[in-house]
């Protein structure tokens, strides 16, 4: 598969996952159409769908199917609406304060701040309403119990010792300034950002059925792609360019804030990022079934700059 | 039973629940320290402790005994961790504003009001962490199902098309002043209380094993207890006691906000929460097990004027 096959092949993805999006939400309607409407506002925004994708593909390496059940289809779904109802916190007024993303306003400056809490709060809510009733009408023991272990790995790592631990981190360095060790931020990369993609990878292979040794495997794949990501990004807001990257660069050092590459210095940081992600593509090769495509899925996420 | 006997077995099955709550929250520590104290702070806030109690004693109604295997007990936690995360949400600034509750700075004015977002979605988000974990090393079919179906149970009342959905329609209602009608107000006390009581009622029904009928009966239960309860609220606004409610009468008034006595005045509200008490006290009544505690709950909920 070359470059521009990969890229034709994302796109037909990412419509398909929006094709599930969209069946799963709720039509906005009765006296709670706004929270309704704020949701579908808030997922429907765009995004690289990043997360369903990789559960997807990971699930297609172990069911050997490009099937995909209806409790994969909700997985995929649910993961996205936690990553949208994490974006809609962010962006509150309490938290961040953005009023605009991916240039469009922020569903709080469009539904206002208390229907923003709502609304995040309702996605988050539905992403495991969504989960539960993955299992609606099914009675194997062995799906139900594969659902059932997706659904405590997906909140776990969704939660307070997962991606809202990460949150937590990081809303508390943004007071310390220097005083942010590596160790920190590599606890906030890892919880904010790569356990999402770890939670992607492993709901994916329990769905499909991956023993409890390739399921390790998943977590280290997505906490390596997940912290080599957040490096690159923290380079890319040193040296990259503003118009390639669809957004403003130098912000970290506007806000004084400390990243990988205040820490650790370009070079270094290059070095980790490429380390990480070469580890990840050695460990990608040990599974099974077809990984081209989540090869070079990975490399566009951390290889954005070659 | 008599009043004094039902008010120390409260007391006690209070004291089982805190026990319950206390077991399940995770130990603050770690880089997401402050978090996790923000869900305890939250939790641990005192309380009636309504909603698990409701959850336990309708399973006892179905299971036959006084035990509480591992996920009666989970889903018992979930469901109050629900309901904090509920209030927490609610008192943010960019909602009601709330200083104070009960006696105690709100969790926001302790931790910040973006901590005070993190904090009520980690509630959320352990409720059903907490409800998935119920499942961990259960791998009987049937147990399953009931925990999948509670999951979904729970996941649904607690949503956009239950409590989220009243807080929506609640947010908007302010604003509309005389325009709210009798049939919003409903809508508002239905969604925002009602439907945690009823999710309480079918959740311990679920795992204790009642059929589709029971079910029912559970929910329309919860339905007229959750009602009649907002209904007694609004009156107890207009000529309680402040002393004995332990909170302010009259700020209904004083917001200009419509409610049931607004509306209907007090006659009719008094008349409407005793024909949905009584009408909910019938139809317990027909459903199996020792029923005394929970009437005499009901009794002590919807009647606290008498």
């Amino acid at each position: 598969m070359d470059k521009k096959e990969f890229e034709a092949l994302l796109d037909k993805k990412v419509s398909e996952v929006e094709d599930i999006l969209n069946r799963h939400l709720p039509e906005p309607k009765g006296l709670q159409k706004t929270v309704l409407e704020s949701m579908e506002y808030s997922c429907l925004a765009g995004g690289k769908r990043l997360r369903p994708i990789i559960l997807t593909e990971s699930y297609k390496l172990f069911s050997g199917s490009d099937e995909l059940p209806y409790e994969v289809e909700s997985f995929a779904a649910a993961i996205e609406f936690i990553h949208s109802y994490s974006l809609v916190h962010d962006d509150l007024p309490a938290m961040d304060n953005d009023e605009f993303r991916r240039g469009r306003l922020t569903t709080w400056k469009v539904y206002g701040d208390g229907m923003g809490v709502l609304a995040g709060d309702a996605l988050l809510n539905y992403a495991f309403e969504t989960a539960f009733g993955a299992a609606a009408g099914i009675d194997d023991a062995l799906t139900l119990s594969r659902i059932v272990k997706a659904g405590a790995m997906l909140s776990e790592k969704s939660g307070s010792y997962g991606m809202i631990g990460g949150q937590c981190a990081d809303l508390e360095a943004e007071g310390r300034g220097s005083d942010v060790t590596i160790g920190d931020l590599l606890f906030i990369h890892e919880h904010k950002t790569a356990c999402l993609i770890e939670a992607a990878l492993m709901v994916g292979g329990i769905l499909g059925g991956a023993d409890e040794k390739e399921i390790e495997i998943l977590k280290k794949i997505g906490s390596n792609v997940g912290i080599a990501f957040q490096i690159r990004d923290d380079i890319l807001d040193v040296i990259g360019n503003t118009e390639e990257l669809g957004k403003k660069t130098g912000s970290d050092a506007q806000n004084d804030k400390v990243t990988y590459v205040t820490l650790k210095g370009i070079e270094e940081s290059e070095a980790e990022a490429e380390s990480l992600s070469k580890e990840a593509e050695e460990l990608l090769k040990s599974l099974p079934g077809d990984k081209d495509f989540l090869s070079m899925l990975i490399d566009s996420l951390i290889g954005r700059m070659r």
